[in-house]
């Protein structure tokens, strides 16, 4: 059974970790054998060593995300609301982004999937 | 391709028709095929008849619900967060879901899954 607590920990550690740019924070909220696919639909990234080159890269940019609405947890699944801003080439961006964790029972992510698109996305003015 | 504004009118035509109590057009957005696991963890109900028994029984109770922040549209699946409000056999409820919905060619849902589970549920005082 997943705690609601160290569920929503798991969240919270994910936008802290991500945003301090604490790539083995972030790496070791997964469990070995994972999945991610970020956004849903490109290609799925298997285990950890894609995983961290992911995250890699993602962290190349300085990157804030703070979650901006309830953890849903139901069974040994979770889905919560977010916004992310970073700097990219073209200036400051902020995208609105549901993730979709699978935990495992030590509540380690087994599967990441990430819901948004060019809708969800929208330029900063600075 | 699935289109944006289409994928949102789907989405806000379910939130509508639930609370107008609609039963014909909800499952309407349904395609033949379509399964049904709300919440997640519980059974997978498999094609319309099923599901329009689902809709039926939900409806018994006045429901609200609305949509509290952005579709997020991946690829042909989508999420979105909203707020369910009825009025339960203990008094009225509130509930923080999120659903996710995979649509065909035609805009129609095929698959739903309803995220939320006790912590994501609270008693509203009259």
């Amino acid at each position: 059974m997943i705690d609601f607590k160290k569920a929503e920990a798991v969240v919270d550690t994910y936008m802290r970790a991500m945003t301090e740019g604490n790539l083995e924070q972030v790496v070791d909220l997964y469990a070995d054998e994972a999945i991610l696919e970020d956004p849903v639909g490109t290609d799925v990234l298997n285990g950890k060593a894609a995983i961290t080159e992911f995250y890699k890269g993602a962290l190349q940019a300085k990157i804030v995300l703070e979650r901006i609405g309830q953890v849903r947890l139901a069974s040994n699944e979770l889905t919560f609301p977010f916004r992310c801003e970073y700097n990219g080439p073209d200036g400051p961006v902020a995208i609105e982004i549901i993730d979709h964790f699978i935990l495992n029972e030590d509540h380690k992510i087994i599967s990441m999937r990430a819901f948004w698109g060019e809708n969800n996305t929208k330029a900063l003015t600075t």
